[in-house]
């Protein structure tokens, strides 16, 4: 029988390993793994979210971490077969520590652990309200007066941010923000979440009218409360806000809309914030233990400074403030940039009739939709996934498995694939000018996506206008300024427009902290996002986990939340257990594996 | 191997009935069943839902249908193993006819057929857009303008009802309306709800204030989007309200809130209504092909005629209108009736320092809702049962295999169970002068419900407040006036009061007809509800099903839909499947046992 051999190949490997954790024993603990094994760890040993690579770091990482993360056992999860891949026998545990309980994954291979993954995904004595432990919600009759399930929520909205103060301030209502914050309903911690519109959602709905996500609703569920299953493959982007409005009301979260957050100051002494917000024109102050920037991997708008912005006739505008192609029929446009937001607004605008042109400053990854969701998210995150028994949580944790480093190696073949199936499509592409890469390593778009951001088009048909001349394209060149008309390259050939879109990007999450707190903070903080990988727009050092996110940053109280809504489900719950061990005063030791 | 022995048991019956069913031949099906067997159906055979008991009756409904059904094939649903259960080994199977596809289930004893259950969940060419079968959201570029989601949906809002006419029209806005209008969603069948409140909810948000469902959540769930598993038990009012306006607005759905209908008439030839309803304070005039009455069968509430109405100085409010205790503190309430309504508004006024008296007319089936749970409910809807495997709709086609008649009998030695378990409880509240009853028969609860829907207290408290005299009961006393000060009873106490509440329920959903297209209509239709079981308020003769529930009436177009969130839910689809049918024009020949 190959399973029962599979699954006695990983029992080995766990039965040596959980006798060595508990014995605390380090030598035999490290001597398990292969030298460059990797161990990523979420919370359960080092109370962040890092990767530790090869035998020495391992080492470093018990040393400081084993003694308080102890005792802990281990056991094979009897519910998930072991499997083989990537030429290694795959593994599923769950995990039980001082403080809290997880699962794991291992890779093992010729009896060493290729790969480790450790999380806590509960803490004890803190396990959430869900299934058998639900609330009654119908209170059996008292003696006393009881408050109803309304009116203890209209006076907790009351109260909050008044005569009490929220643990955790969130700034920002996107998906971030509210998946965080529905994890801290459920763990009982008061939290406040600042919208600066008008209504959860808007952050989407204020974009691009044709904007619908770029990943297939199985990968995009919320925390708690999962898309039905009739649910549209790619969100229109009004549906996504109308479910997040939806959401915030259904998870009972605290969400002051038309707020903005005006300033930050951190009181190392005594331990909190003290945040100026506008709620609805008049200034609230909050004093929360802990504030997190939710304010969106794509929420600082960042626009190139252009001779000439002062003299050009028409209208600029970033891409985030773009609405749509409606006022544009017959008229000329120059979109600037080449990622997804760029080809979404330059089809639009060619649909609707207008004059078109892409300037692309810098080659590009482009993917098919078609084909990046077959050849990669559906193994995990599509009917087929499920019908083979990967729920969404498996998904993720099977996604979470992979140390980024491996995971960049273990892309480049995926991508060469990529490549071969497509490459009438792609010799079509650079035929017409189109400047095409695939990462500076070969591994694609989730790759490039984790180290910057940015530099691709998962591609919905507008790479087809481009091939076929419907939209213009001008690429390689640079603007040397803009004239009352239109735009004048350095190479003096000129683009008449009556509007220019600057599809230029966003700014690290820590510009938000440079705003609202000071730029002394941001500076001690360090960028958000990005990996370290060395490569365009990631400077190194290598880190092996998105620099700031999710986990402790060098701000004590200040935390960085965001991503796409798979990030902003999984993450969110590492976050919101950091955020609850904190208001508990669980004592939690930090690893800091720079320090 | 026992569970192989219980299959082929199954088996050699399903193989018998499919190759009979195949050849149409009549003789051999009917051979299959017991002399007294019973055979459900709910569309596949008989475009309606009835239950045939009996070998003569089965025939008569196979001579009348089989022509129509077939070509019918059968197979066993691998997925679900065969069970024993009260002597009989139970099995599932997969159905499709000309028409459809669903599932059955059978109980078979001594390899005869017990009974048989068999459903049409989907039309062959109009099955819904789920899973696999999902929408892909977002439009790849063409060179035409495209509409996005939003501006598509906001079209179909401000066209539907004025330039295009919706193919259904359901009157009530409740988890009746709602659930069925996402069906007929999904079905691609145009829809408005008329809801008179001004959001989707209110028929529950201006309920007492203490008002929790009395159902716990596994049993409750909307479909397509069922509750998140940290969703309380018993959901108060105000949470189930806000969950039902987010769902209106996550399904899509149709609904003219502040609407009320003003009359509607069937013109016959045209096969279509004429329906007035008041938007917003104005008159619009609908023509749907379809109309249903989902208005609750707590809709119309229901008020004795008592001399003196007019005489008393103090509030009389039928228990719809009821706010909650906050006005009554220190002041004297009787409340008319013994149901749930009377306990739970009892309890609160109680709690809110009110001197509350009970005035119970007859006597009342009172279960512990602890009890209730543990002994009927959770074996098929609870953690446990999900636990176990079965899922909402496995649970929901469990409940929909057996048939009311031997429901009543089954259900009989549950409650002579419960009376001995809660033996004390019952003996305290019988000495505080309660008139108590079991149902007629002794069948408890939900017979008394599908009976007549009333007669019984799902007890969170308020007996014993009962039984320790903190609402004062009077039992079996007739009101013969009111006076300026009270009620006067005709035994000659008198019941000082500033409140009067008349928890003395609702009429018939048919008075909705009455009132809406003429009592000629509401007449021939005849009372909704009721099994015709011969107890108190359910007189014969013996339907089998629920009156006009969820299936053809005698007025063609006429459809009544309701009862709780289970059945909201679960019937919902039939209903659905036979609206699609006729909007499609598929021949549908409707079995009326009746002729």
């Amino acid at each position: 029988m190959l399973e029962t051999n599979l699954e006695s190949r990983i029992d080995a490997v766990l039965d040596a390993l959980g006798d060595a954790l508990q014995r605390k024993d380090i030598d035999a603990i490290v001597a398990l793994f292969e030298e460059d094994g990797y161990w990523r760890d979420l919370l359960a040993f080092t109370w962040t979210l890092s990767t530790q690579e090869g035998k020495p770091a391992i080492r470093a990482m018990l040393e400081s971490q084993l003694e308080a993360a102890a005792p802990v056992s281990i056991a094979r999860d009897r519910s998930e077969p072991a499997i083989t891949q990537d030429g290694a026998t795959i593994g599923w545990f769950l995990i039980e520590t001082a403080l809290g309980r997880g699962t794991g994954h291992l890779r093992v291979r010729d009896g060493k652990i290729w790969t480790l993954l450790t999380t806590m995904s509960e803490l004890k004595g803190h396990e959430e309200p869900r299934g058998t432990r639900r609330a009654l919600g119908a209170p059996h009759h008292s003696r006393t007066v009881q408050e109803t399930w309304k009116e203890k929520r209209e006076r907790e909205a009351a109260e909050l941010g008044y005569t009490t103060q929220p643990e955790v301030l969130i700034i920002g209502g996107g998906q971030g923000g509210l998946a965080l914050a529905a994890r801290l309903r459920q763990l009982d911690v008061p939290t406040i979440v600042v919208e600066k519109f008008p209504r959860p959602g808007d952050s989407w709905r204020n974009r691009y009218k044709s904007l619908c996500l770029h990943d297939p609703v199985w990968y995009d569920h919320m925390p708690y409360l999962p898309f039905p299953d009739n649910w549209p493959v790619y969100t229109p982007k009004d549906k996504i806000a109308d479910w997040l409005e939806s959401y915030a009301k259904t998870m009972e979260l605290n969400c002051w809309t038309s707020t903005t957050c005006k300033s930050a100051s951190y009181d190392e002494a005594a331990g909190e914030w003290t945040v100026v917000v506008e709620r609805e024109g008049v200034d609230v102050v909050l004093r929360p233990k802990q504030l997190v920037f939710a304010t969106g991997m794509s929420g600082k708008a960042s626009i190139p400074t252009i001779k000439g912005q002062d003299v050009f006739r028409g209208v600029q505008q970033h891409s985030s403030h773009h609405a749509g192609p409606d006022a544009w029929k017959g008229k000329k446009a120059v979109v600037v940039g080449s990622n997804n937001s760029a080809h979404d607004i330059c089809a639009a605008l060619w649909e609707n009739g207008a004059d078109v042109t892409m300037l692309q400053r810098s080659s590009t990854h482009v993917v098919k939709s078609d084909t990046l969701f077959e050849m990669t998210t559906s193994i995990l995150y599509s009917e087929k996934a499920l019908s083979e028994g990967i729920t969404t949580e498996k998904a993720d944790m099977r996604s979470a498995a992979t140390p980024y480093r491996l995971m960049a190696e273990l892309h480049k073949p995926v991508y060469a694939d990529i490549r071969e199936r497509d490459a009438d499509f792609y010799a079509k592409l650079e035929k017409a000018g189109f400047m095409l890469d695939f990462g500076e390593d070969g591994s694609g778009l989730f790759m490039k996506y984790m180290r910057r951001g940015s530099g691709y088009y998962i591609d919905v048909g507008a790479s087809e206008l481009i091939i076929d001349g419907s939209i213009k394209l001008v690429s390689g060149a640079t603007i040397r300024e803009l004239t009352e008309n239109g735009v004048l390259l350095e190479d003096g050939r000129e683009l008449p427009a009556d509007l220019i879109v600057y599809a230029t990007g966003y700014g690290s999450m820590n510009g938000w902290a440079a705003d609202l707190i000071s730029q002394e903070v941001a500076d001690k903080v360090g960028p958000c996002w990005g990996l370290g990988s060395g490569t365009t727009k990631d400077p190194g050092p290598w880190e092996g986990e998105p620099r700031n996110m999710w986990k402790p940053t060098r701000q004590p109280g200040l935390w960085f939340h965001g991503g796409n809504l798979h990030q902003s489900r999984f993450y969110s719950q590492y976050l919101a257990l950091q955020l609850k061990a904190r208001q508990e005063g669980i004592p939690v030791k930090v690893f800091d594996g720079r320090a």
